[in-house]
């Protein structure tokens, strides 16, 4: 069973189907018939003979044969016993548009519960409960209440809000752009997005997936799927819902922008999903997307015939990141052969206001044939000379000739163009309002070229006790101490493969001091104790001890206070540890995510993370390049380079740690969130120190 | 004569009108015939008798009256000619159309200076040369080739690209988006961007002024009138070409933004003026700004009919720093008395999808009453029951009926709500199509209700000696030194009531110890020349001296080895100076704008300059709010209230330097570039001091 089936349905089966206009069950019905399905339908209602000139049913098992899909729309106290007649009849496909579910109440989300259920035991898949139906424009099936049937085309599109999914489709039939699958997933109880991703990603008809999304079920799965699809069509998201939800779980790492948000900017990141920030700017990714090859990189060549709209789409290039290609001789020459002396050569080409078709097509065939040039954007202006319709024609005549290279077309105006505008849908060139639009769609796809064309992710593994850690953690848990002690934090970082600061625990005065004696000065003293966590608290902590005598005070004055502050400690003596006094401190986290798992953190301490939020995120488990991408992604890594006239340090150790890190919290999910701060890194060829850590665990959702 | 008598023109000579279709000259008769112009109308060609059933008239001289308003579509080369014809029988207005100018050659440029000199003698004032023309849509007046009359309105727009007012005014006329004026400014030789402005500013048809601008001729006149102008009218710019060609220009403060498109910045944010993005956020803005009442606060309401969208919105206003508005318990009252249980109540209010209009009815009126609400925005999806005709009549009488908050409306959809978009068009009510272009221009209308009622800009003045400074910078310009020396800089410094650090000059080993004696310890020691700037380079600073004899000894030190280094320079001995040791290091600066004149810069010192680029700008003059606004708008702000654990400073201290400084560079032009690096600030009470300054001058250009 899966959603093709659905899609392919010979026979169709509404149960509640009604005579009565403008109630659902006849608008589906309606909706069906006008959009020329050519299979059997089946209208299913007891209070009915005949409905829309069709033999009515008074159930599903009296039409004697079992229709490949059912739409449901009854009341919903009455789609179980529909949902079980179903099972019973061994139909396989449902789509429940009825409402009343876990949108409405309690009750509702019983009875949503009740019917994932008998569906599990009759083997049967649906789409919804609340939901507008689903359509397939190819297939001419329209099991919706949605509106009429779009033109056939590549976009396939889920929405999780059923009036989005309505709207869109009024919007784009006014503009003409066409679908291969259209589905409201509504509460998605059993079908939900990922089954709706996946189903796109196999369909053939499809080249283009788009959707709105508010929720997603299951985060990893979401992730590792999300990615493949991604390297086979692009998957263009809305997502909504994140800003305010997330406020309140933000943790102090992020400050601007909310956890669930930060967590969503790196699942799309990871998964090579474009975010669309609006329908319109969705829309526009996706019929380039869908009408034109990947470009190879992000050098656009600009082709005008007017100053101002070619400034703004040189400024909106400049904007996003983009680079106006620099064109060869080669091209300037034939530019300077084939066009009038007066216009600009030179990228943005600016052809002049009396530029006829003939001109643009020998701009458009230089600047195709230069190697320097990965995307071609067209700007016509209407002149009163301009020949928009035959210019059109010609741009989808030569695309079509030297297919390989993108090209987008801005025609600016309304009226003037609105006959080039046909030819140019008709012949796969997506065309833009205004010039910010356009490039635009370029960025989009330029980001997600460069994702397609990404080396293989290979996350290294290093060699590590794993078990070590097992055990630790094991006994926080069944002890339910949720914080990890310094000393047993210590312990999982050596077991990863970390350097922790050289010491060793004393228990008298003489002792400590013939330790500092050993590990040479400057000394810190900490109090050794499995049941302080918050050692500076009770005054549990002395740094930069610089003699015996100092590091003899210090011992002593802890000893004779800290029992006093804490009575029931079960103190075991001091830790007398080396301080490191060269290097960088930085600061390597993770904060898991309830849905997507961890996110690992990176940023250089201090003032930097907690006032300038410099810091940057990536989902784990991440690879070397990865690694290195969240080094270079935060402002302060030029002060890592040296930049303040300090030294550089050694950028690949921190990489490492990340990496150290991000394997350690990929293979214990019971660890919630941990730092590792600071973490002292000095010039290369050092080994960076994990001076401390925090470490919170809890049982895995999953463990 | 001002540009409204252009448009209030009761007869139109064309010079230059053609018989031949196609011909700008037979265009711009045509257009002023179809536009259905009420005034006389006398075609000029000697080669013709009649043109579209007019008498034709072979020259200015022969119509026998004079003009009102004289068109010119003659080759540039015969320009001159027909407004010397112009001046002789005392036409004063003329729009040239030609183009042949500045924009195609350095001859096409001394033509262009030609007119502007015949203009002169002649006392006419034109538009143009280069341009579309101009268009009065509420006096029929058509005087261009740009296209047919656009509807009446209060949007006034000029464009300096022509090509994209002939867009934009096909695609408002497919939109019906009135005007109130368009102007074709063209190469703007005598009537520049500012003319219209101030002219559209004045023009009580005339409620927003927008447009398209590439460059600003005179910077200085540009603030001071659009600061003038954006009190009564909102001034909507799109402008272009900042970004490629500022950016070799930019300054080692600048590093993202260069430093033309930082000033366009500073400049619009000083006068008001509301940047636009591209052609399509122009038009919502406008729209918005033209039909609907300022804001008084940032809090939106939604109202809407279903969840997604709804949804959509809310991230939108969080994102763009917009509130929500918290609903009164009155409001949540009425709307639990009026509305079914089901609806969420919450602003986002959601009325569900079977909402009538008469549901929305209650919602908006609700809202509309709560003093928390400062302006509603209307979610409209079209759901099969949605009654969208009816709600947009009721939207449009509840505006009526309660005036004063502005309601921007978002139908979703396209042909299920063509006619609501009708209604609520012809009602003033700005309708978008997405709920982000909504956002959008809610905050555009936000941001400028802001502008508009902040306090009165009062630009405190400081007894200073400012006849102290002229003597020093004349000096320096007569001979030609263009870096002010640190002797001199800190005259200027403390002619403008800065403290400088203590400390005098020593020619004695003796009397250098004897003056660190008397200032206290550390000290530190600089060579003392007129012919040394770069101190530093010739071992010419010594920090940090802690006692006599470490005093004594850089003093002999350094009169023994510069001036082997430089045997030219004339030493006149070594500056003992005090060495602060308290506070924090920050930098007040100031670039001067070739256009705008001096930017206020400020950004901690160091690293947050140089590496992390935080750095504020502002347009000097600076009123003590301003000076606030620039240190809370760093992000290192919170470092100067002590967020790193270091003692908090004097955050006022700071502000006042910053306006000392601004009236320093405001009174004098010749000042091109200032640091003061650093300007020590220590906690409230101490009095901060200027270390070091750097003082590029050059002769001002009016000075």
């Amino acid at each position: 069973m899966s959603l093709q089936d659905f899609f392919n349905a010979r026979s169709v089966a509404i149960v509640g189907a009604s005579r009565e206009e403008h109630k659902t069950g006849h608008e589906v019905l309606a909706s069906l018939l006008r959009g020329g399905y050519e299979g059997d339908v089946y209208p299913v209602n007891p209070k009915a003979d005949e409905i829309e000139g069709l033999r009515c049913y008074p159930s599903l098992r009296a039409i004697g044969s079992v229709p490949d899909l059912v739409v449901i729309v009854v009341p919903a106290k009455v789609v179980p016993k529909v949902l079980t007649e179903c099972a019973s009849i061994g139909a396989r496909c449902a789509v429940i548009v009825s409402s009343g579910f876990k949108e409405s109440s309690p009750d509702g989300a019983a009875l949503e519960h009740e019917l994932v259920e008998i569906a599990r035991r009759g083997n049967i898949e649906f789409v919804g409960p609340n939901c507008l139906g689903i359509l397939a424009p190819g297939n001419k099936l329209n099991a919706s209440f949605a509106g009429d049937l779009p033109p056939v085309g590549g976009i396939g599109y889920l929405s999780q809000s059923g009036s989005l999914l309505a709207s869109i489709l009024d919007m784009a039939m006014a503009e003409d752009i066409g679908f291969s699958r259209l589905i409201s997933i509504g509460n998605k109880a059993k079908i939900d997005e990922l089954d709706v991703i996946r189903a796109l990603g196999d369909d053939p008809d499809t080249t283009v997936i788009a959707g709105y999304l508010e929720t997603i079920t299951d985060g990893d799965a979401f992730v590792r799927e999300a990615e493949r699809i991604s390297r086979e069509k692009p998957i263009l998201l809305l997502k909504s819902g994140e800003t305010g939800a997330g406020a309140e779980a933000a943790s102090f790492h992020t400050g601007r922008l909310a956890a669930a948000e930060m967590a969503i900017e790196c699942v799309f990141e990871r998964a090579g999903v474009i975010r669309c920030e609006s329908i319109t700017a969705q829309f526009d990714y996706a019929m380039a997307l869908a009408n034109q090859p990947l470009p190879a990189g992000p050098n656009v060549a600009v082709i005008a015939n007017a100053g101002g709209p070619s400034i703004m789409a040189a400024d909106a290039i400049e904007r996003q990141g983009l680079t106006l290609a620099k064109l060869s001789d080669t091209t300037l020459q034939r530019l300077t052969d084939g066009l009038p002396a007066v216009a600009n050569l030179h990228n943005p080409i600016d052809l002049l206001g009396d530029a006829l078709a003939k001109r643009f097509e020998v701009a458009l065939n230089a600047v195709l044939d230069d190697p320097g040039v990965d995307i071609v954007l067209f700007v016509l202006s209407p002149h009163a000379m301009t020949e928009c319709t035959e210019t059109a024609q010609m741009v989808v005549r030569t695309a079509r000739a030297k297919p390989g290279k993108p090209i987008l077309a801005c025609f600016l105006g309304a009226r003037k163009v609105a006959e080039a505008v046909q030819v140019l849908r008709q012949g796969g060139i997506p065309r833009y309002k205004s010039p910010e639009f356009a490039v635009g769609a370029v960025k989009a796809m330029a980001d997600y070229g460069r994702w397609r064309s990404r080396p293989k992710r290979v996350v290294r593994l290093f060699p590590v006790n794993r078990r070590k850690v097992e055990r630790i953690i094991e006994r926080h848990l069944r002890r339910d101490l949720l914080d990890i002690g310094e000393m047993e934090a210590q312990e999982i970082l050596e077991a990863y493969g970390f350097v922790t600061p050289r010491g060793d625990v004393a228990t008298s005065a003489e002792q400590a001091a013939n330790l500092a004696d050993q590990i040479g000065y400057p000394v810190v003293l900490k109090i050794w104790s499995p049941d302080i966590i918050h050692k500076s608290e009770v005054g549990g902590v002395k740094v930069g001890l610089t003699s015996r005598q100092e590091t003899m005070d210090a011992f002593d004055l802890m000893m004779y206070r800290i029992p006093k502050r804490v009575p029931d400690a079960n103190i075991l003596g001091v830790l007398v540890q080396e301080m490191s006094t060269r290097g960088r401190e930085v600061i390597l986290g993770m904060e898991r995510d309830p849905r997507f798992g961890p996110l690992m953190m990176f940023g250089m301490g201090g003032i930097f993370v907690e006032v300038l939020r410099d810091v940057a995120f990536y989902l784990a488990p991440i690879t070397a390049e990865e690694a290195m991408e969240m080094l270079t992604s935060t402002r302060t890594y030029q002060l890592l380079q040296g930049a303040d006239d300090r030294e550089a340090v050694d950028i690949s150790a921190i990489a490492e740690g990340l990496q150290r890190l991000s394997q350690l919290v990929t293979e214990f999910p019971q660890i919630q969130t941990m730092d590792i701060n600071p973490f002292m890194v000095g010039p290369a060829g050092t080994t960076p120190v994990a001076v401390d850590a925090r470490i919170k665990v809890a049982q895995a959702r999953n463990g």
